[in-house]
């Protein structure tokens, strides 16, 4: 086994090199926001030090929409669900005189906006549900792989910040499991974390519909059904925490005032913590949009940030780039 | 880079002995489970053969009672629900005369028997809800440290199967992520599931009561709520999977009736599957009962094993050993 420890030791050394001594997050600007991430990471890893964390601890959760990829103008999954709706409609004619049915079929957003919260959620079941697991991933996947962005004509998949797929590497060559925590849907999310964010699927957490076993014949499927099942959004975020993790984060990044309840419970457990918020400061890389945004509305938490110790990131200063090349 | 590649190999190498050349289940008896056992891994893991699985599809799950620990003659959770009845009982006047409370409190277990599952599910909210999430693993931990088995002299988290801590270790060893898919509390298990199985806390599965965000003061925490929000047993069990693990497990190990459906879903993917059941059939080292038992009835599966292809485990047979020394 000594031969072992020394390889092991050679091991970390190796991995450690490019982690930490050189520059592990070439795309954050030097400044006060990576410095403090940097000194974070490096204060929970240090064994002798007072900040040390059990790797079993170092849990880091992340929000998807706005703070690993764009949501702006429209949230990804509400794309891919107007789609759906225009795929699915012949089979479904009164839609065509049905809110917010008719609204998506005939482009006219502010009618689906005015069906409110209610409306999104008939869409919602409408398209994600009476289907299997498996026809559902396969739906969602060959529209994520096929589908592209009008403004930046990439790929949806290739509109998450690079920034911050450095960061999830970072944090995982220092020990962390790093999760997913995100209002969107937990299936529809777990067709691309793998490939896209190198998070496996049971490290995914978001919002879902009832599910039900059914054996269709010989083959047992599970079968989506239509009924929404937890809805993991603001006060959600720490109780899907609890139900998929069992562990306070210590380190949680958002990007909206739906993320503060995630990020209040992180930074309330003992010992070092970090929360971050992204804000979107850059309409000529990205986007701007905050306080009065109908998407990932940033705006108690821009005024809370400073009295709690929240980090605010500005994607136009603290980013050298924005989505990878 | 050509170093460290040089240093993997041999790290791989080094790991790779103990699990595959030498004996790397030692507890379990040679035979045809043994066999096949070690065939399966072999096939999913060798990358030039027909039933290679990338590592990213290698889930196994396990049920908990029964398939880990002993369950015999009571599930584990109960007996720690009854002494937390007892406990609480000066608070609660009225249960010395309110079934299924006062059975448990005059030890009377036909009484609570007789109040059902929903007398039992009274008496899991009764006392698994009202405190926080950090309160209750506290409490659950201590618990678990403390209270000894009276047949056995030794605490539950000791009674656990020795071959099964060697399979689940050897599965890991071969780039497969091990899940628990119980009935029980899925905080009740997190208490100790990393310590005694090696499995963390987000691997974990289990039923689950509904829990609320709560700012306590200056500090938000978790609550635990007097309402049932999901049971994952039986057909909940696929439902469970689906939700925390989100792909189909290619290996499942169950011992009653209860991992039927895990064991269906998890037998009628693509490829290469094994499913297996405990039989406890030594009454002398553990227990031995199946059909009738009251606990972890294995009836419906005993006779279906055969004809699909489900391995019955012969605890006196198959397993030289049944608990660690």
């Amino acid at each position: 086994m000594t031969l072992l420890k020394v390889v092991v030791g050679m091991l970390a050394l190796l991995v450690a090199v490019p982690c930490t001594a050189q520059n592990p997050l070439p795309s954050w600007n030097d400044g006060p926001t990576k410095k403090a991430i940097l000194e974070f990471v490096a204060a929970v890893t240090d064994e002798k030090g007072k900040d040390y964390v059990e790797p079993a601890d170092r849990i880091a959760t992340f929000d998807n929409d706005g703070t690993l990829w764009v949501e702006y103008p429209m949230y990804t999954q509400f794309l891919f669900t107007f789609e759906r709706v225009k795929e699915l409609a012949p089979k479904h004619p009164q839609w065509k005189t049905t809110q917010p049915f008719q609204g998506v079929l005939e482009g006219d957003m502010k009618a689906v906006a005015a069906s409110g919260m209610k409306g999104l959620m008939e869409l919602v079941i409408a398209t994600h549900s009476g289907m299997t697991a498996a026809e559902f991933e396969k739906d969602a996947s060959h529209w994520l792989a096929t589908t592209k962005d009008s403004r930046f004509n990439r790929l949806y998949t290739e509109l998450v910040y690079q920034p911050q797929l450095e960061l999830l590497a970072y944090l995982r060559a220092n020990g962390f499991k790093t999760f997913i925590v995100s209002g969107g849907g937990i299936q529809f999310m777990r067709a691309i974390s793998e490939s896209v964010y190198g998070i496996p699927a049971d490290q995914i957490i978001g919002s879902s519909i009832v599910s039900e076993f059914q054996a269709k014949g010989s083959k047992p499927v599970i079968v989506r059904m239509p009924k929404i099942g937890f809805i993991n959004d603001k006060a959600g975020k720490p109780v899907g925490i609890y139900e998929h993790i069992g562990r306070r984060p210590i380190l949680a990044f958002g990007n909206s005032d739906s993320d503060m309840q995630m990020i209040e419970y992180t930074m309330a457990g003992e010992g070092r913590r970090l929360g971050l918020f992204v804000h979107h400061t850059d309409a000529d890389r990205e986007y701007a949009y905050d306080r009065k945004s109908h998407v990932g509305t940033l705006d108690t938490a821009l005024d809370q940030a400073d009295a709690n110790g929240w980090i605010i990131v500005s994607m136009k200063n603290d980013w050298k780039t924005v989505f990878p090349d």
